[in-house]
C-alpha cells in the first residue's frame, strides 16, 4: 500500500462516484482555519513541504486499489477507475513560516474533482498538525525574549514522526537546537543534550558522575544538578567545572522545583566561585507561559528547554481547520449549515500594514496596497520551485513576527488581527447564499447572476 | 540512519560514558505515569507492541554512529564503542489493553546500563502517546453506553503515523470502525465512511447528489444531510432511500448544529415515512463529554463518530510519564528532588478486587490475594511470545473495564482508584532515602542495610 491509502474512506467513495458520473471538471478547495484557539494571536503556516511531497508522490497503485476494494467490500474491478490516479492539479499556498490569520486560506488546490477530493485527508492532516505546533513554538521564542530556546519534546510527542516534525518546526520558529538526534542530523540543526537523573544515580556520588561525564566529553559540558539537593548539586558542579577548567561554554541544568529561585541561587553560587561564564539552563514542563513568567521575573536563566507541552501544543493540540470546496466547474459554491458557513470562490490574501489583511477573490484586480500571501507552488502536479529551506522559513517567520501588532504577540490574552473580506468576495457570498435560499427544496449552488 | 537515532542526544552521551567507565552492569528502569490527568479515572496500557518492535529491531549501525558523531561534533571513532549495540535485555510489562493506575509500572526494562538508557526516549514516546489515546478512546466507549463508536480522527492527528495509531487504539477500546483506509486494511478492522459536504455541493441539488451516491454504491449508504438545511436534507434523504428501497442498513449523518434536537427531528421524519430502520449517525467535534451529553439526553442517535478531540486526546494530550532507574548493579536507587520522588527497586503490581492495587517489590513473595499485572514479554532481547492481537487487547480492556468502580468510569469528575505500596516497598524507600539524606555532601544511593 502507498500513502494513497492514508485517507478517509469517504474520499474514495466520493472519487468513485465522481468518476462514474463523469464529474472530472476542475474544482478548487480552500484550506483554512476557521477560528484561532483562545490563546493564539496568530498562526504560523507550516506543513506545506510535507503536503507537496505527498501530492507529487501520489499514485494509486494496484495494492491501493485492493485496499480500497477490501475496505468497501467491493470487487477490485469496481475500483479500477482509480488505478493510476495521480495528482495533476495546481496548488497555491502560503509559504511555510509566514503568519496567517483566521479565515485566510493556507492552501488552495485546483484539480479535477476526484483528485482534489481524494487528497483532502492527508493535506489537511499535515497542515493542521504542523501549523498548530509551529504556532506554539513561535510563541515560545517570543516569550523567551532573546534567550535561546531548545526542543526536548521527542519523548512525549504523538509518535516519533511527530517528534521529527516538532524539531523541524521549532527550528523554523528560531529554536537554537533539538535533543532529537535523527532530526538534528536530517535537518542540519544543532543537537543539544545533557544527562538524565539516572546518570547521576548510577554513580556512587554526584561528583563522581560529573567527573565521569567530563572525562568522556571534552569541551563544554552541561551538568544536571537537581537529582538530590539542587543547591548542593550546583556547588558540586561548580567545583568540578573549576577543577577541570571547563567553565567556558558549560552549564548547569535545573529540571524541577522553583526554577526562578533556584536559578538565582545557582547564579550566585557560580559567580561566587568565579564561574560567571557558566550558563544556567532551565527545563521541566516548560512552555511559553512558564518561560514568560521566568523571563518577567528576571530569573538569571540563559537557555530554556521546552518539551512535551510544546511538542503536542498542549493548550491547543488541534486547529479548527477545514478543507472546503469553493468552486466547481466554474461556479462558486458554499456551505450554509449552522455556524460553519464557508465563503465561495478561489481566494488571495493581501497583507497590509499592521496585519489589516484583506481576503479577495483570486481573480479580483490586485489592490493598490498590500502584498499577496498565496504563491503558486505546484502546477500540473509538478512543484514550480525547489524545496524550501529551513533557513528561508525561519527568515519569513522572523520578518512576519517583527511586523505583528504587540497585542497579537502577547503570551496571555493575545488579540489576533482579523482579516476582512473584499467587497467583491462579500457580494459573491451574498449572491450564492441568496440563490441557495431561494431554492430550499432543491438547493442549487450556482449563483443567480454570473 | 536507523531508529537508533530517534533518541535524545543525552541518551547517547550517557551511553558513551557508561561504556568508557565499564558501567555495563544490569540496570532496571521503570516506566510509569506519576499522576493521572484531571479528567481520567484510569489509564489503558498501550504502545507495548510498538516498543517491542523497536527493541527487537534496535541495532546501532555505521550510519547511526556517523549521525551520533555529527550531532556531538566528535570523530566517529569516539563513537565506535556504540557500533553494533543491540538490545539484549529483559522486559516485563503490562499487556496492552489492561487498565493501569498512577504510579504503577507500565513496563520495566532490565538490561546492561548503556542499553537500558539508550532506549528511554523511544519507549517512553510510544507508551506515553498510545496510553493517552487509548485511555481517551475507552472513555468514549463508556460514554456511548453500548452505541457503536467509530474513529474519524485521521485528518487532524499529529501526522499520519499518529492517525494509524489512533485507529488501532480506538479498535482496542471497542470502536466499531475507522474512516482510515490504511489502518482498516493493515489492522483488519472495519472501514467506515460517508460523504463530505463538498460532495453534495458538487451536484446541482442535494437529491441529485444522494441519487448519484446510491448509483455508485449498492447496498446500504450513509447520506450527509446538513449541507444546506438539515431538516430538508433528512426529507430528501428519506425520499431517495425509500424510492430506491435502500433503507435497511442505511443512515443519515448529522455533522453540525444542535445534534440532539436535529436527531429527534430526523428520527421522527424517517419514522413518519416508514423508514424506522434507517439509522442516525452523529459527528462533528464529538468526544466523550459530548457523547455523554447526547446519550443522557436520550437523543435517538445510533452511532457516534468521534474524531479530532479523541485522536489528539484534546483535554489531556500527554501524560506525566517517567522512565526512571530503580536499580543498578543490584542496588536500589531513587530520585529525591522536589515533588518527583521515585520509588526504588523493580516492582510488580497486584490487582485486587475493586482496583485496590498493591505495588510490591518484584522479588517479594507473592501475596495471597490479587493477580500480577506485569508479564515477562522479552528475555535476552527476544520476545517471549507472539505478537498480541487486537482482539486480545480488546478483550483484556473489556474485562478490566467491567470490574472498574463506577466512580472511575464516570466521564465527568471521575475518581481514580489509588494503588498502595507494600510494606516492603515503603521500607526500602525509607532506607534509601535515609541513606541519601545522611550523605548530603556525597549522596550515595546504596541502601544503608542490604
Amino acid at each position: 500500500m502507498s500513502e494513497a491509502t492514508t485517507t478517509d474512506l469517504y474520499e474514495v467513495t466520493m472519487a468513485m462516484s465522481y468518476l462514474r458520473e463523469g464529474m472530472t471538471g476542475p474544482a478548487t478547495f480552500s484550506l483554512f482555519v476557521r477560528d484561532l484557539p483562545p490563546e493564539r494571536g496568530f498562526l504560523v503556516a507550516a506543513g506545506l513541504e510535507s503536503a507537496l511531497d505527498y501530492l507529487s508522490g501520489l499514485r494509486v497503485g494496484p495494492e491501493d486499489v485492493d485496499a480500497f476494494a477490501s475496505a468497501l467490500h467491493r470487487h477490485p474491478r469496481d475500483l479500477q477507475p482509480l488505478l493510476g490516479l495521480e495528482f495533476t492539479g495546481d496548488v497555491r499556498a502560503v509559504p511555510e513560516g509566514r503568519i496567517v490569520l483566521a479565515g485566510e486560506p493556507l492552501l488552495e488546490v485546483t484539480a479535477p474533482l476526484p483528485q482534489a477530493q481524494l487528497v483532502e485527508t492527508y493535506v489537511l492532516n499535515q497542515l493542521s498538525h504542523q501549523t498548530a505546533i509551529a504556532s506554539k513554538a513561535a510563541r515560545c521564542v517570543l516569550a523567551a525574549a532573546g534567550h535561546p530556546v531548545v526542543d526536548f519534546s521527542l519523548r512525549r510527542t504523538h509518535g516519533p514522526q511527530a517528534g521529527l516534525r516538532a524539531a523541524r518546526l521549532g527550528a523554523m520558529a528560531g529554536f537554537a537546537g533539538t535533543s532529537n538526534v535523527a532530526a538534528a542530523t536530517a535537518l542540519g540543526i544543532p543537537a543539544v543534550g545533557t544527562m538524565a537523573h539516572s546518570y547521576v544515580e548510577a554513580f556512587a556520588t554526584e561528583e563522581e558522575a560529573f567527573r565521569a561525564f567530563a572525562r568522556c566529553h571534552p569541551g563544554p559540558v552541561t551538568l544536571l544538578v537537581d537529582t538530590y539537593d539542587t543547591e548542593e548539586g550546583v556547588r558540586v558542579a561548580a567545583r568540578v567545572l573549576r577543577d577541570l577548567d571547563r567553565g567556558p561554554g558549560s552549564a548547569v541544568r535545573l529540571d524541577s522545583g522553583d526554577l526562578a529561585a533556584l536559578a538565582v541561587r545557582a547564579r550566585s553560587s557560580l559567580d561566587s566561585v568565579g564561574l560567571p561564564e557558566v550558563r544556567v539552563i532551565a527545563s521541566g514542563g516548560l512552555d511559553e507561559y512558564a518561560v514568560d513568567d521566568l523571563v518577567r521575573s528576571g530569573a538569571p536563566i540563559d537557555t530554556y528547554a521546552v518539551g512535551t507541552r510544546v511538542g503536542v501544543s498542549a493548550d491547543a493540540p488541534y486547529l479548527d481547520s477545514a478543507y472546503k470546496m469553493v468552486e466547481y466547474d466554474g461556479r462558486p459554491v458554499m456551505k450554509l449549515s449552522s455556524a460553519k458557513v464557508t465563503a465561495p470562490g478561489p481566494k488571495q490574501v493581501f497583507r497590509r500594514t499592521a496585519y489589516a489583511d484583506v481576503i479577495r477573490l483570486a481573480d479580483e484586480q490586485s489592490p493598490g496596497d498590500g502584498s499577496p500571501l498565496l504563491e503558486t507552488v505546484m502546477r500540473g502536479g509538478q512543484r514550480t520551485g525547489g524545496r524550501t529551506t529551513l533557513d528561508a522559513c525561519r527568515e519569513r517567520l522572523a520578518a512576519d513576527l517583527a511586523g505583528l501588532p504587540p497585542a497579537a504577540r502577547r503570551i496571555r490574552n493575545p488579540v489576533a488581527p482579523r482579516a476582512t473580506a473584499s467587497e467583491h468576495l462579500s457580494a459573491l457570498a451574498r449572491r450564492v447564499r441568496r440563490h441557495i435560499d431561494e431554492q430550499t427544496s432543491a438547493p442549487y449552488a450556482r449563483p443567480a447572476s454570473p
